[in-house]
């Protein structure tokens, strides 16, 4: 039985052909990588945001363009490598001048920040839809969820848990606490400068799209390893914790997704050197545990905890 | 007033960056172009299939799984490429096993047939949409809509219109002939074999996906040519044209899209060329016309005729 995307995964990786002499990286990653040569490589990557999950109706169409290639862009952050080149396949119920203006102004303010180029795309008609692929490039090396090893610190960039207190303020009707963490779900920065820095040393990489607790899950699981997290360092604004309690504050640090920082690991030797490019980016970049073991335990204050949250599957609630 | 799909790929031409230096193909061919080296190119193309559109409530899923697969492959083979490897970004309203097992066991006849990849992928949850991306690659050049020169031949592979006729059929209720007629609509052949033998001398090539009428103009537009046509040459089944009337044959040699088959221009000195790779592929190549003057003119038994159809536009009737 194919209950959820994790079967649907495990089937088409036991049913369909994904390897091949040159894919360096298949299926299982935050994008594929084409080893073209010795020390270059292409990565690819496509995610399609759709209205509910990924955006509601009350964003601008400007917000929608902007967040539907900055979640693509992050995969190519977490490869360590500079996105390229863009193919967008659009599925829009109607043409509308004043829509289609915001919506590719949205698109346009990172184009232009990464110095992307549009190179396809597909348009069509129909419930509306936005698929985009972007390809991405290194010159050295590429970053992968399957390196952690074990003493490794586990970092995290920015702040944690901002997008889903956005989410739980709006559902609790908090229009006013809505109205100044929204920006944080709608526009998200894709940590692109981030992943290059580090792509030379760290030891694995994932951008937080699904929550922490199921995309360092996918590093664990990937890498053959365990982890202790400190619940009370995993970096998050302040005026969060005092707005939500402790359940609440556990879903948007563990299970809530779309912050779209990065979750690294990296051996304890590299910790000036992420202080430095912390300072130089001027990106906060927070030790939150260690690799360790071979589960994935949470501990508060010194004591165990057992947090329910597992991360985002579009198919379970 | 962005009022169809024309207008909105210049709107997009006209704001959003398409160029970059390695890219040699932006928008405006079945596939973008990137120039990897002198004689090695990447080749990227996206299609969305939808329910409507591509494919009714009556296709088995796994005639839904090989035709959305299908249609991205004869974009890599009208750019005189080899597909290599795949994404795809699948949004379903709910987890079937029985649906998913036809679906992928019909992406699956073009896996193996052309020993591809599946590298990567997202899924949603949410109204049918399948969207493929398809990597191919050249060791040698790739082909263009823009190459066309005055005299050359115009040829089309295999026969034109029969998806059309299969719709034209179950418009009128007339099942019988339907059911003979579907497996074209459903069940095309990209001509990937095809592609590669004329990727090195032909002048310009365009896959059959809107219809002769509109595919065929886009050669012309982009080539700066005109082109006689002789429309009884346009080759077809000859059941098929003793079945419809004269504005339904109109419809569905010069308006029906998705026979996937291949025009393409060739100078005339290829003619034996072209008649041997007909017989090696077992594939039939006709000439219908010749690149003349500046506008797009039809015959019919040597008079001069004036088809409506221009083709297909998803947000046009």
């Amino acid at each position: 039985m194919i209950k959820n995307e994790t079967d649907l995964i495990n089937y088409i990786l036991k049913n369909i052909n994904n390897v091949s002499p040159k894919i360096a990286k298949s299926i299982g990653d935050d994008c594929a990588v084409l080893k073209i040569s010795k020390d270059h490589f292409l990565v690819f990557t496509t995610d399609t945001s759709l209205l509910g999950p990924h955006f509601t109706n009350d964003y601008s169409p400007k917000e929608i363009g902007y967040k539907c290639l900055a979640s693509n862009l992050s995969d190519i952050a977490a490869m360590g490598c500079k996105p390229k080149y863009l193919l967008m396949a659009i599925t829009l119920p109607s043409l509308d001048d004043k829509w289609l203006k915001g919506f590719y102004s949205g698109i346009n303010v990172l184009v232009r920040k990464y110095k992307l180029a549009l190179i396809g795309g597909d348009i069509n008609k129909g419930p509306m839809s936005i698929s985009f692929q972007v390809i991405g490039e290194s010159r050295k090396n590429v970053l992968l969820r399957d390196g952690a090893r074990n003493n490794d610190d586990i970092y995290v960039s920015g702040n944690i848990g901002l997008a889903r207190a956005a989410l739980i303020f709006k559902r609790k009707r908090q229009i006013e606490q809505f109205n100044l963490f929204k920006k944080f779900l709608r526009k998200p920065t894709p940590r692109i400068e981030l992943g290059l820095e580090i792509s030379n040393f760290v030891s694995s990489c994932i951008d937080l799209s699904d929550g922490l607790a199921k995309d360092l899950s996918t590093i664990l699981v990937q890498s053959n390893k365990g982890a202790s997290i400190i619940f009370e360092n995993i970096p998050t604004l302040k005026r969060m914790k005092k707005l939500l309690d402790t359940e609440e504050l556990y879903e948007s640090l563990l299970g809530g997704g779309e912050d779209y920082e990065l979750c690294f690991t990296a051996n304890k030797k590299y910790r000036r050197k992420i202080s430095s490019i912390s300072k130089k980016l001027n990106i906060k970049l927070t030790k939150i545990g260690e690799i360790k073991g071979k589960k994935l335990n949470y501990y508060n204050n010194g004591a165990e905890i057992y947090p329910e949250y597992r991360g985002f599957d579009h198919f379970q609630s």
